[in-house]
């Protein structure tokens, strides 16, 4: 098969990456492309296409029935829709100059260029796997891939002992301790910070860590893992910290992600502070006319602090891959930025948080006025009423929204999306606190908690 | 005791009406005016202060324990907070020229003038009763206050039969139906309109019916309810319409309220269209420096229409309380209006709206494109994921956001704040589709369903 440029005049769309964000926008750019005028290349070195990785918590907590579930379209349906995909390949070279990529077969190790007249790079993120004596060793688990999440319930369903231990305590690191939990394992979380979740202030996240108490987690704060200790059987047996050891029959890592820039930073392409790829609006690599990049490879810009971030969150890759599927066919669509909006759960506690923490506040030299609440996620008096707590963060005298963090039951997580709104507007707390907002008794009491905080913050402020 | 006005330096505060607005106006002025400064006399023709009227459906329906619990304040609470407040005692005049109020006790009947500085109206919303044969019935029940809450739970109590009629299938109507299917009763609901539900399109209401219907509901639309039949009890047999006869044992109205103006009118304040006093922003009665309006006795500006509405919702009373007692006490705050957020269920059906309705747009003079899409509450393949559908209006051309409605299950009916956020900060469509909403597999799919029907929308408003 001729790998080289086809003669003929259509114009060849690559894409690198196979996941949410690439094989959206292809998807994108074949509904305004036809075949005759467009030709998709893509490559995807794994063996599965447009799937969810954040759904691999809940399929190894048994929420989800199983790993196809999590595909959302198959490199079947992709062909199909007239794809030209191609799986266990990699990419292993980009050659801005020339405009080609060169890709390996990971079964044959065959090698060859393949031209492009415009590029989408959705490379994703690659997990932090500590640098450390045995972590590689067998019953120590990522959780990245849908492969690494059928190899973790392969050793679930192969290993007698009971005993799990989570390294870290964000998003991966919590729902993990869920799902083990939920699959009547010991759970023992060891965190570096001095709260789980540091996406929040630490005063909300004693709360997240006080709730996983309550569910029979261990938690324990400020340790560095040091060393996985292993049996005669190679497997491991324990967890090592400075202080202490752990035994463990499993091990779970789940201390975040970085974006995976390898081949972009070989072929001189821009990377921020944060190590991702710099785009415009249009999600094209700033510099690169015909370049595009989305997903968990490129940074963000937060609306709030102006300044870039790197998150790795399906919704986003998404919304990457719509918009750079509509500009590589030739239509208008932007990417505004985020304002950092995450909502999580660890088994009936909610946990979400938008815009910026206090100590982002003070990194952009923003002063702000704080206020915490608690309220109830319905009216007080209606059955099923479970407590609520909320902190927002607002601008000194502006009053100007810049985060809120809220932990609960029921109901809380998605109240967030009332000040991810609000923060997009760039509302100040008093404007909130008439925002007509939906009210019945079984849905809110008749001041929403976000509503609660907001004139308390409205009091502060005036005293800023 | 001297009901004339005192000659002391104080000034005095006359609030007429003790419930959601009366009471939190008085509560707030007490909290910016020391009783040395300013005296509070609040008069109320009932049993009861600051009570959730909303949550009177839940308690007959069983979700809520007891009216007590529905009572945020009594009147001994107040008092304690220093407000002289007068219960059974019904304000039967405003004479504005020489600023005082003529109050009657209820109990003795006897009348008498207080003067005030200040005046608070909030005098309520009274049900539309129909006017037919057999309304005052026994048997026959309003559910606007406790006293009629609590009337209708005695007769539930002791009517052995077990076939419910509720006449109207609004709010109240729809809530009625859900408590008294709690209470396991064979009920049919009477509407006048198309479909249930006329605050949303037919379409969305049709969704409703059908989830009714799905529950053991009898739902009877495009019907005129002519007469109440009694036995030879005197109690309520049947209810006639043009058509047919229903049998009954009890009878709910819920055909909906008016402003209670009746005394606002005699006194030659200004009222609006739907027959509310007309405010400026800080809730001033228009043309009255000295008197505020608040609660389901005032029509709101809809900042979506531009046109004044009537909504009787506690949580707009409640705002209303707290503006006009800030303004009340030196301070500043304003209302500055609604876009008609309301949210409900039956049983587990979730039913919320914000904005304008296809007829809304059209009497301003607005033209739209409408899209209608189906998702899900949480992501697809996670446990608990149910169908929710969502509405979405946008103007033509500008794409500027008009109005959402939602039908779902769990986790659908608060969804609606996303939309009341957009709509307040008068967020297009387009700027809505890179929203950065919540997104975990437990509570949203990846791209939130407002998000689906925004990008329908873009593509929509593109060719109009």
């Amino acid at each position: 098969m001729n790998m080289s440029r086809t003669r003929d005049t259509r114009e060849r769309l690559v894409v690198i990456g196979g996941d949410a964000a690439g094989m959206s926008a292809a998807s994108q750019a074949r509904r305004m492309r036809d075949p005759d005028e467009l030709e998709i290349v893509a490559f995807e070195r794994g063996h599965f296409t447009s799937y969810s990785a954040c759904g691999i918590p809940y399929w190894v907590g048994g929420d989800v029935a199983g790993p196809d579930q999590l595909i959302a379209r198959t490199p079947e349906e992709h062909r199909e829709r007239g794809i030209d995909l191609r799986m266990r390949t990699e990419v292993t070279e980009i050659d801005v100059e020339r405009q080609r990529v060169r890709a390996r077969d990971l079964d044959s190790g065959a090698e060859s260029w393949t031209s492009y007249d415009k590029l989408v790079i959705a490379t994703g993120a690659r997990p932090i796997r500590p640098d450390m004596p045995g972590a590689d060793a067998p019953g120590v688990h990522g959780v990245q891939t849908l492969d690494d999440g059928q190899a973790l319930i392969d050793t679930l369903a192969h290993t007698r002992g009971r005993r799990a231990v989570v390294v870290g305590a964000g998003y991966i690191g919590v729902e993990m301790a869920e799902a083990l939990i939920n699959r009547d394992y010991e759970v023992t979380v060891l965190n570096r910070g001095s709260e789980p979740m540091s996406t929040l202030d630490p005063d909300m996240g004693r709360l997240v860590h006080e709730a996983m108490e309550g569910l029979g987690i261990t938690m324990v704060n400020d340790t560095e893992v040091t060393k996985v200790l292993t049996g005669d059987d190679g497997r491991v047996r324990a967890v090592a910290t400075q202080d202490a050891e752990y035994p463990a029959d499993v091990v779970v890592l789940g201390i975040g992600v970085r974006p995976e820039t390898t081949l972009a930073k070989a072929a001189g392409l821009p990377l921020g502070e944060h190590g991702g790829l710099l785009t415009d609006l249009a999600m094209r690599v700033r510099g690169h006319e015909n370049i595009w990049a989305g997903g968990d490879c490129v940074e963000v810009l937060d609306l709030v602090s102006g300044q870039e971030r790197h998150i790795a969150l399906g919704t986003h890759a998404n919304k990457h891959g719509q918009v750079i599927g509509t500009g590589v066919g030739g239509g208008y669509a932007t990417f505004p930025g985020v304002v950092g909006t995450a909502v999580s759960k660890v088994c009936d506690l909610e946990i979400a948080r938008t815009g910026l923490r206090e100590k982002d506040a003070r990194r952009v030299g923003l002063q702000f006025v704080s206020v915490t609440i608690e309220s109830t996620s319905r009216a007080g008096y209606y059955s099923g009423a479970s407590p609520m707590t909320v902190k927002m963060l607002a601008e000194r005298r502006t009053g100007r929204l810049l985060g809120v963090q809220i932990v609960g039951r029921e109901g809380a997580g998605k109240r967030v999306d009332i000040a991810a709104v609000a923060l997009t507007a760039g509302m100040t707390v008093e404007r909130m606190t008439a925002l007509d907002l939906g009210y019945a008794p079984p849905f809110s009491p008749v001041w929403d908690p976000v509503l609660v905080a907001a004139r308390k913050a409205v009091a502060k402020v005036r005293g800023s």
